[in-house]
């Protein structure tokens, strides 16, 4: 196979591409000028340099940020959400996904630490292509359990088969630690008509019904 | 304009028809049999003889149940939720829709009583093609506030621009009453997913959370 | 079954009318007033009384127009394109409904006779709501024939599976007859794109290019 | 900006790519292994270095196919179509991009040349990022009209207002050269249906009805 048809091939793999988007791409790419194609090489090429996985909570940040280095020590990446001491220890949320850290954190309402799952656990065994960090989980747990600090996990994943399968098998993983967990709550989303509303939802929104 | 055009537009006022679906409904009648077609006009013209406005909710409901009648007094008609002994009159849940309060019914979760508003109050009074049942909504706190049963409003409308405005009218329309005015929770809705939720479905889904 | 659910049966069979919307439906009527529940019923009732089918084409027309009538001879419903003088009796084309027709009508671009078919031959003798009337077409072809007027009929379908299957069907049925059977000319539609567009669709436009 | 955000300003630019898709794709690299990443990079800077634009008719193709070499001329690219001896001359197709070529060629009807314009002459002057390669083309009309060998070009153009557009344009631009010019046929593409078709559709429709 030449350059053109493998470069489609990767383009695939890329997420939601399909074989004629990433065809599309590859002329996009023939059509672009060099300045262009030499700055996507130099930055793909930079990505893993530059940008951090946190040791603590897997969340990815500019390098440039957060990395405690010292002479002596090793080099620890530690990301500004997992350093920051104006956010508290007693709370540990789990997050699927980077973007969805970034959602939370854009909703400016939490202010414990997280954990980057990075995958879900999928009920059948399917197609798993990200596979959750599970014991690294269990790991951080362990240290926030040993400091006396963690009270609570929240799983906040999202609210369907993979992410509910995923919470029910983590509650169970975690209820060996002396620590709550809990799940975020469920009820009308912004935009929910009561009329396409299904029982679960309508029974959480009555429970949670507030006079706010 | 003759019958058939007449007719188009009749189809027209129907909920989500357009003028090609309404003609192509003209033409669908026009090739329908005998039976079907005296079938539909039968129905529509027994409709409102068969099917009775309660005179408590404003829920409609088939007139062969619930009609209490005497000889002495004048027929009332109330439907078997509000005729219902075994439901409570501690709480009375405002819904936009008939199709709403079956939506709720069928989530097997609530227990009190209803009010069907009938349309919601459009923020910029635009095109409001059903006019809110408003003065007669306080008439029925004004009486269960009287009665000393009613304890609780629970305005159960959807979580989109309107059913908000309408329930910020509500509740500066019902303070005056000596009774609590709820809303329903929000939080992530069944299928949501955390990357794609806003801001306040976030905050409400960490505030709602729970740990069963 | 009571009035409101064996209406939402007959609304379910209009075309296009999932259940969901035809409660709906029923919803709306309920909340309709008088004047439109009248209008709406003696509207579908008058609807086949003041509609004819053109017992020539089968079409259907007003019935004010059209209609020849005569104190000894029966009554023949003839529509307005059938008696029309200035159309040509060379050209029969087959559409499968009326709307169809009206469509062809409105391109203004051709003068002939029509004949509504009424449905498709359906390939797998699948679920066939609609029977084409391949009897009457024979007839009205025969008739054509005979009066040494026809010259070509325009197999005017759709170009997708059903279309297409009726088409040969349809040619193999009238080669009987001494008389040309053409099908429409298969091009890029408007709106098409060349990068998405398939074989035959090419071939053809390629094949039917033009200078103008 | 650091490199993260870099390169969601560089993925946006790929054709169809939004802000959101376009940070995915960067945490998809970050969460790529490295054989992944560097086969990316190595086939992006490959890419311009084995596909080869063909200087005759503009399409790109793989360098080590077509390409004239020899010890005292220039080297010149040209690519297999412009260089089949199958082919005829007399036949000049313009499309607008490599992937319209393709799609003719899998259609496999066409067996004269090609010319790839690059972009549409957009009506309004609008954001037009690619530019048709205009004087190219009449640089190739030009030769193929001295050879005498050329005797039509065909506008094989998308149907739509930018591909319309860019034919009428081209056909004045193309009228100094004593050579036809055609357009694509109209007509129904698969998968039309006749109640939906424009007038222009179905008029070509009729005029190019065929009795094959």
């Amino acid at each position: 196979m030449d350059t053109f048809n493998k470069l489609i091939e990767l383009f695939r793999r890329f997420p939601g591409i399909g074989p004629r988007q990433a065809k599309r791409f590859v002329y996009f790419l023939l059509s672009g000028d060099k300045p262009f194609l030499e700055g996507l090489v130099s930055m793909i090429s930079a990505l893993k340099r530059e940008i951090t996985q946190c040791q603590e909570c897997f969340h990815f940040f500019g390098s440039s940020l957060g990395i405690v280095k010292s002479a002596h020590e090793q080099v620890t990446a530690l990301c500004h959400i997992c350093t920051d001491k104006n956010r508290g220890d007693e709370e540990l949320m789990v997050v699927a996904k980077d973007i969805d850290l970034e959602a939370m954190e854009k909703s400016n309402t939490y202010r414990g630490r997280y954990f980057v799952l990075g995958g879900l656990i999928s009920p059948m065994e399917r197609r798993n292509p990200d596979k959750p960090r599970l014991r690294e989980l269990q790991i951080r747990v362990g240290k926030g359990v040993k400091s006396g600090m963690l009270k609570e996990i929240i799983l906040a994943l999202s609210a369907n088969p993979d992410g509910e399968h995923t919470s029910d098998e983590l509650k169970r993983m975690l209820s060996e630690f002396p620590v709550k967990v809990s799940i975020l709550g469920r009820g009308l989303s912004t935009g929910s008509e009561l009329e396409y509303a299904d029982k679960e939802t309508l029974k959480s929104a009555l429970k949670n019904r507030s006079t706010s």
